[in-house]
């Protein structure tokens, strides 16, 4: 990791990690091919960017605990479900992950489709179990928030325009439209989960949401242009692969330099914004910074 | 459809088809190729059983609306996204479902796979959307029980052992485990979610569930038989897929007439059950003979 990384940002991770180790199935669960296919792709040294904003979303709205840890968890799942999916041949066609063989290349395609499949219903699952008994946690408000985001128009979404993008000419607008479903809507939805969970009012959740969507189209645009820039040590798969298949990226439209220009404005942006909207927003404008900053 | 189709049965699948229309992405949204192949995979004049389950059990417990409609939809969502996977090249590999390409035949593997994902997702988005102001739904509780029954020991568990049995000695426990998780798991919590909707308690909760256990494991062996019974024209795809694909299956393990005298004997026991929890199981019987006396 880079030298830039927050100081709370291990312990908070670490908080991450051991929700994971909790939700997860347990490895010897059966049917035990399943189970070891699903923690492969989640327990994997990842940043856990999107969990971390999830615990800092609920720390900064007055909540901060197994509830948040919780809701990061899921939302880790869901993330590890859509790179074991994008990953598949008929998808992106990644061999490596962080390193280390995909999914399907470890364990055959067949499993690696029931792999993000289960990880999916496993995030279900997590935000199923989380309510306490005697304690109010608005899960259909949650459920609602969260599916809006991961779907059709979200997740999924980008995902369909990113792989029939290659085939079309490059367009500003467009891609935009591509980062703001297939990365902006995971990391907005952490937001907004960690900030619904803690009581948000709906001022500080409307500056939430806003800051999700700014600083997840730098994210998309660092990870441009990592694909450019890094070797396959730092990035953990093969660099290029964007160009190889004909991608729609910052780098290919505005060059290098340009784009990590509009990086950063999108960063200073958020920034400013959320300082508008709390005195409190030091660690989030901390991780926004460490978005652009951070080599893998 | 065969005769022996009870007489009210169109009349719920058509309110299953109209929630259905109401629930799935509208047709002209965005990314259209992702929504239509989302629509091509559940508007494709499937029995409904599953949704019927839901709004009979509903109905059974006291609940009779648009809420148990769209709890039906939801489970009619989950049971396309199941079939869509599963006849990905990479699973079953089959060409056709219901006489018509398979999702991945006419879309691409590539968005079928999406397709899946989106269904899965737009379950859990209905479920979500569910709860009117001022009325009380048990969301969590459905969230988890819904949960419980479609993840890692459960559908997809079920499909992890039938992919993974088809290279192993036939065995009838094995055999029964497969089913229970692969399709009793879908028509057991179909029940679950109209009666714990309607406000079931625990004793018929709990006939609800054998009921659908004993039905599911019916209706597999029936699965099974008409694979082996029945022509393209009834089944809408190719018949003895399973032979082929050297998959356990009853006929294979007990032979055809067994197989038929097992599956009565289950609907039996099923109806007996149901009986002694409640005096108005009248429907839910009439279903259960329907499960292996379809012919398709």
């Amino acid at each position: 990791m880079t030298a830039r990384l927050p100081g709370f940002y291990d312990e908070q991770r670490q908080r991450v990690e051991e929700a994971l180790e909790e939700w997860l199935p347990a490895f010897e669960a059966e049917p035990q091919i399943l189970t070891e296919a699903v923690r492969y792709s989640v327990l994997n040294g990842g940043k856990r960017l999107r969990g971390v904003l999830v615990m800092e979303a609920g720390r900064l709205a007055g909540r901060d605990d197994e509830v948040t840890a919780g809701l990061a968890a899921l939302i880790e799942m869901i993330h590890a479900y859509s790179l074991v999916h994008d990953d598949l041949p008929a998808m992106d066609d990644d061999d490596y992950r962080r390193g280390k063989p995909a999914n399907h290349k470890k364990f055959g395609e067949d499993i690696a489709i029931l792999a993000g499949d289960a990880l999916l219903t496993r995030a279900f699952y997590v935000l199923g179990h989380l309510s306490a008994p005697g304690e109010e946690l608005p899960v259909a408000r949650l459920l609602e928030v969260l599916t809006e985001h991961i779907g059709v128009q979200g997740l999924i979404g980008g995902q369909i325009l990113d792989i029939t993008a290659a085939d079309r000419e490059a367009d500003l607008e467009q891609l935009k439209a591509i980062h703001r479903w297939k990365t902006g809507a995971l990391i907005t939805v952490s937001l907004l989960l960690g900030g619904i969970a803690g009581g948000a009012n709906e001022e500080l959740l409307k500056g939430l949401r806003r800051f999700g969507e700014l600083i997840g189209h730098a994210f998309q645009i660092k990870d441009d242009l990592l694909d450019v820039t890094a070797d396959f040590e730092k990035l953990g798969k093969e660099p290029g692969a964007d160009e190889r298949a004909g991608k729609l990226t910052y780098p290919a439209l505005l060059g290098v330099e340009k784009s990590q220009q509009r990086a950063r404005q999108l960063i200073e942006e958020a920034c400013r914004m959320l300082d508008e909207v709390t005195t409190a927003g030091g660690r989030l404008n901390e991780l926004a910074r460490f978005v652009i900053s951070r080599e893998k």
